[in-house]
């Protein structure tokens, strides 16, 4: 009996919401290590608001997954065959295998991590492309300085726990945006923001003007549309708008809808700015490092949201991210 | 008989287009002079997009005209009856001395200036207001270099004009995008622009395609709307999309366009920064020595759009800004 490697497959660009029928389920024989590549066993499926992106014929920062190509997407996974120097049997790596069950690496864009060290959840989450956006988007692009006051939406997701819990470490004051009253006590509570606005509850600008009365400092931006206009309504002066991501726009069938008050970026001298985290790729080890640190110490919680399935749940799984489901880093263990 | 001083205040807040009845037309006594003051006689007055905003009630950067104020606006006077220290009867002094024949002031935030070294006008223009927008906006907040794709909008205009010779004087590569074909021709006939496109006549997207192949690495924005959503996808590599104005959104009844396009911010790790040119007021001094050493070169071409008439012809002069009207700085000089 040979062993099978499931796969998800795109079968059609989607329009709007991502649907069943985008995708193909599938699966071939698992692949054999040739000289200077490994095998490995996906443990942990990452699922990330981009992906969204990434199935779009445009131009943008990766070119889009091609139809019939197996679906992209970060992973651990556990080596079980290898002809590769640096990797042997039983070793844990992250990288972007794609969603399957087995996959073929010649090692290059992978890193093996210990999960003596954290968890290996932790290595698509907190210490993965996630913490790393947080990092780089709120203390490089976004400029922080200690006192200032951040707000942050998506604020309960994969990067957003993580902004706000880095920003209370540098000694601002933390407001998150999040819908529902669960996520916003988890952000007040458990994560130490100093408050939390129910998007779907509260009407964010005049929230905003309660919990940010002298203004935002920093808008670190998951979301878009609405929040976003919103947010730029209470600018302080010289204010840093990061945008990271629009997930409230992923889906549209329509135009995005654009930031109608971006003209307070000309009344507050303010600036509104872009990054894409794998122009950092080289500073990832610093950043890591003191991303490990904070945790070590207690003072940054590992927000983590995991399913147990196989690839076949990776449709499922996706879109309880664009229906707001997950609490901090959505991921799938495969058993 | 006493002279009098014929004055347009603010008689309701325009919705939409600025209309005659918005304003009320009327005169007082001309003022006299006390103990460090002195009274000008309006010999230029300034018409500039700007002043759209200055007529709604809302949060800006300078507080709104009031209703029944005399209306704010940049102009030349001479003086005609001094008992201020530093001025004397016939000296020209460039302030905000507001839409009427005769202005009492003490000198705060005025400027004496020489009509042998530039036309007064000139003082409202190329080595004013829209000079210094021109020069911070594009040298300071555009952080442009030598050798750059450079765009600007309301490219015949008074900061465009400016905008776009100041960037051949830096090296740069200028696309000017203006509205009808004589506009156009004067970009790059006398004004040394490398391209121009009609945006009444041509598909912006498309000839921004043709004219900046390897995208822009600074536009400077003083329209907004689907222009400026044009220019966002065209953006190089670490962009910087320079806020300056809106003047096709200003007369809007509805909710400013915001640009669509923005998140090729993020995939362009671009930014969009906006200013108010008042902020540079300490290095006016910098800037205007340089312009006029340009222009004094024949480097840099003053171009202006003079009115004969009086404070009466205001109301109809601001129109033509906003239907495009005016070549270069607009302004109405008063016999």
């Amino acid at each position: 009996m040979t062993a099978v490697n499931r796969q998800i497959r795109l079968a059609r660009r989607p329009v709007g919401e991502v649907r069943a029928e985008d995708w193909t389920h599938g699966s071939e024989a698992v692949p054999t290590a040739g000289e200077g590549e490994f095998v490995g066993r996906t443990r942990y499926l990452s699922l990330d608001p981009a992906m969204r992106g990434w199935l779009d014929d445009r131009p943008s920062y990766l070119p889009p997954v091609g139809i019939g190509e197996v679906m992209r997407a970060g992973s651990v996974v556990e080596v079980v065959e290898s002809r590769h120097p640096k990797y042997r049997v039983g070793d844990h790596v992250v990288g972007t295998f794609g969603v399957q069950e087995y996959a073929l690496s010649d090692g290059r864009g992978t890193l093996k991590v210990d999960p003596a060290l954290a968890p290996l959840s932790t290595y698509l989450g907190a210490l993965g492309m996630p913490g790393m956006t947080a990092y780089f988007g709120l203390l490089d692009v976004g400029a922080l300085k200690e006192g200032e006051t951040v707000v942050v939406s998506g604020a309960a997701g994969a990067v957003g726990t993580m902004v706000g819990q880095i920003a209370k470490v540098k000694g601002c004051r933390v407001v998150g945006i999040a819908g529902g009253p669960d996520k916003c006590a988890l952000l007040t509570g458990e994560l130490g923001f100093d408050a939390a606005i129910d998007y779907r509850a509260e009407d964010v600008r005049k929230a905003l003007r309660t919990h940010a009365p002298d203004g935002i400092d920093v808008y670190f931006d998951n979301v878009g549309g609405e929040i976003l206009d919103a947010a730029l309504t209470r600018l302080a002066m010289h204010a840093r708008v990061v945008v990271c991501g629009a997930i409230s726009q992923y889906n549209n069938e329509t135009a995005v809808q654009g930031p109608s008050n971006y003209l307070s970026l000309l009344v507050r001298r303010a600036r509104m700015e872009g990054f894409v985290v794998f122009d950092y790729a080289r500073r990832y080890p610093e950043a890591a490092k003191e991303l490990a640190g904070w945790i070590g110490a207690g003072r940054i919680k590992v927000k983590e949201h995991v399913l147990d399935g196989g690839v076949d749940d990776f449709p499922a799984a996706l879109g309880m991210l664009f229906r707001g489901e997950n609490t901090g880093k959505l991921v799938l263990r495969l058993a």
